[in-house]
């Protein structure tokens, strides 16, 4: 399959004529072609008003139907066979394997979403009837479903060119829950997203929905990204990225004359937690696992490990042998862009540089143009506490271990840290009360706690909250990975006193579809 | 009970030394006792300490002890007997028998909320138990539960005195969420809160909870309440109250260094379409039962029907005989307040003077300082198309009626609006077609829609949406009335690979708390 290099505006393939944008592989410096004339004005337009056209038949799809379709999107994109991943390691500089996996999780989770429109519970049916003879006043029929809100711009990130870009987990919820979807298309791989946006687009002519459910546009965060946020018929935003893309959206969003919700899942650095049992008895073993997890892709996951806290002594000394043993040995990958490789090279200068950070190990550097050269700091709770340049994100493999006097000291850390992603405690059996006494401060600090795993790793599911308190993400409501995710572009509307025929199908009596519903209270199946 | 004027923080009355608050019975203008000092910065950060302080055990409080505090702030209220009602009626010119109706129903929703605590779905438990021997990778035990966000301030309502005040709809949903409240009395009736308040510190101190699950603060908008919305420890605010007081408290809470929710019920005409053989077989009826719904209360609900909406000809004329007949003899009730009624007269003195609004009647102006003038306005839909000023709610007992040349009119109209918290339709069988037509555009509109009712009376039940897109609300995702409203104030947190001594009680194996959970996706009773 030929790349055209053009934007994909429902089922048509139109050339812009903006600034050209490459994609370049960061494993060479190589520019890859072909070129992608970026859009503008008339293209979020376009795309938003068709988006707005298709929105009234979309949203009342039956719920075979609209899973049916993003079961053949994830058909479409598994079909595109080789090339996508041949594609997506060029434009990432990405290991093929990961690719794969990657490809698994994309087509699995629009797969998982498939049968959670079937099973119909985000509907959230809820039925009041009518009680006629009610003193002192009659209750009329009152009936609740869930509709959604209206298109939405999905941004693609760049550290996930198909589980979080074109056909991502934001744009499968968004589609599950009846939404139309324009996606902006991350710069860094466009070729990728290309081959994804046009295997939607085929399934969008297969289940013969309307072409504007689906487009997908190539230009500037300025141009194109604020355009679509700004746009008048754009209902909710889905991003993954920097603060200060996500906080720029936010902005934007607000300053609408009707302010929409943005998803905006930003910065994080997870903090593990390792406490003193576990440090006692297995503190070689959590310093290789840590380094595991600190350097798989390059440290580019949204829950890599930036931040270890445990009590001075023993313990950690052993652990910061191990772990900077592991960091010496550590691969440099590649980074995904050279872009972001300057920022990860800037941050871990801001650690070298820092009064209060002191460097444990330093992991060899890489041969290609782009690589993550592994680095381990530590420093002490005080100077963590008072210094808030610590806290900032150093998007890569590189972490900070902070030096405890005793484990009060472990939880006034615990305190001041901002929102997170997710909360690890290493522990030990002896640890529990320790454990006990931090797991409040981590339930409100972060979207996911674990105890002995990594953060690195996330498992797409009903019970997943990919999610937590500002910065992690714009809106601790929700999470962005798993089932739930639906619930992101939904908004509940009451029906009063209908007759039969106007109904929605899932409100009528007799449940045709066969959801489960609220009625007076009680939960039928 | 004699009222004192002091602030409630916690289980202490305070007293504050600002300006003097004083009520003002508006049916006579009298200035009622005590004076309550206004409070500020200082009261402010006595409750928010305190409520932070209690939010840790009060989240954490089982199902039953939860519902029982919501019970015991019901009988507490109903404890004041005559007293309340007494106060009520004096510092708002409702009549008796409303305000006896507003505490039944404050009570009751409190006791709804109470009956959602104990069955517990709220929690959104969701268990995907680990796959050890799952291929290419095992999966990891993951559990969700939903936490309260934390400290939630809440708004008294100028036109709820008891249902969306001190222990009105946003602080019961928010007690059942597990966050503690801190309240800004409206200073409209501040006797009334202090009785409410001191209700709610009796059932605190009774349930033995932390005396920082509630405070009652007097003082400005400016002080208290952008105070309240500006502390850190505040995470979520509910309001109901004017489109201005509304965006200016998001303001506040975009520009926190962290946001949070804003829950703000501002603004809404709540349309109502009449229909073309609905207005053949019933016209006169129609406009009785209008007028009756306009002039409720003094036309001072969120719900109002201050926008009609039909097609020209004979049926709207006998429409607007009937309902001009039914408003000349409309009794003028008293206004809650001197400024409600100040603004009430400049709208209608807008719509007076607009070139595009025609005067069908005046009701009879009524006796007291403070009463409401009903108003009937016409305005042809080319010029309520184009006069965005037509669209501007008119806070009391006035309407406009729009006129329009046939159905395709009417659906612009339709289309025109901005979000509502309701849509009605007035149809006959023979309206079906145009009705199943304005249907999709209505639901894009608003929270709740409705046949053959008024908009004005609203449920307090499982199925209710008192909500709808903005400018009727700031998040149309949710709802203020009815027990859905609890999910304001929570969110998702996943546990993955917790010991069972660790997980909170409704997660663990064996589900001890009975409550409903999904488990592998499949929803076990």
């Amino acid at each position: 399959m030929t790349l055209e290099g053009k934007q994909l505006i429902g089922q048509s393939a139109v050339a812009a004529n903006g600034a050209a944008i490459n994609a370049i592989n960061p494993a060479t410096g190589e520019t890859l072609s072909p070129a992608y004339a970026a859009g503008g004005k008339a293209e979020v337009d376009q795309a938003c008003e068709l988006a707005w056209a298709a929105f009234g038949t979309y949203r009342e799809t039956g719920l075979e139907a609209r899973a049916r379709f993003l079961e053949t999107i994830a058909d479409e994109i598994e079909a595109i066979g080789d090339a996508l991943i041949e594609r997506g390691v060029a434009e990432s500089g990405l290991p093929q394997a990961r690719l794969q996996g990657e490809r698994g999780r994309t087509c699995g989770q629009l797969r998982l979403f498939a049968s959670v429109v079937r099973a119909g519970e985000w509907l959230d049916v809820r039925i009041d009837p009518a009680l006629p003879e009610r003193e002192p006043m009659p209750r009329v029929d009152l009936r609740q479903r869930h509709i959604g809100l209206g298109p939405v711009a999905v941004f693609g990130a760049s550290n996930f060119p198909l589980a979080f870009s074109v056909a991502g987990g934001d744009t499968a919820s968004a589609l599950a829950a009846g939404c139309p979807v324009v996606v902006k298309a991350h710069s860094a791989h466009p070729g990728t997203s290309e081959l994804v946006g046009r295997a939607v687009q085929r399934a969008v002519a297969k289940c013969n929905l309307p072409e504007g459910v689906f487009s997908l546009i190539y230009g500037s965060g300025r141009e194109v990204g604020q355009g679509l946020v700004r746009d008048a018929r754009i209902k909710a935003v889905g991003f993954t990225g920097s603060r200060s893309g996500g906080t720029a959206l936010m902005q934007a969003a607000q300053e609408r004359p009707e302010p929409i919700p943005v998803y905006a899942e930003m910065s994080s650095i997870n903090p593990v937690f390792l406490l003193p049992e576990a440090l006692k008895s297995r503190a070689k073993e959590l310093g290789d696992a840590f380094v595991g997890s600190l350097n798989m892709g390059a440290g580019q996951f949204c829950t890599n490990p930036g931040l270890v806290i445990a009590q001075q002594g023993e313990g950690l000394e052993a652990f910061l042998d191990a772990a900077g043993e592991a960091v010496k040995g550590a691969q440099a990958h590649t980074m995904l862009t050279p872009g972001i490789h300057e920022a990860y090279t800037q941050g871990v200068e801001g650690l070298t540089q820092s009064r209060h950070a002191r460097e444990v190990a330093r992991g060899p550097a890489g041969d290609g143009p782009n690589t993550c050269q592994v680095g381990l700091f530590v420093a002490k709770a005080a100077d963590f506490l008072s210094d808030e340049a610590l806290q900032a994100e150093v998007f890569g493999a590189t972490s900070l271990v902070i030096e405890c006097a005793d484990q009060a000291e472990v939880a006034r850390v615990a305190e001041h840290l901002e929102g997170q992603l997710t909360a690890t405690l290493q522990m030990d059996d002896g640890d529990l009360d320790a454990a006990r006494g931090l797991l409040p401060i981590l339930e409100r600090r972060a979207g996911r706690v674990m105890a002995n795993g990594w953060p690195t790793g996330v498992e797409v599911c009903h019970a997943m909250v990919h999610g937590g308190p500002y910065p992690a993400t714009s809106d601790s409501r929700t999470t962005s990975v798993g089932s739930a995710a639906i619930h992101r572009f939904l908004r509940p509307v009451c029906y009063q006193n209908l007759p039969q025929g106007l109904l929605p199908e899932a409100l009528r009596d007799g449940n045709p579809e066969g959801v489960s519903r609220l009625v007076d209270g009680k939960r039928e199946a």
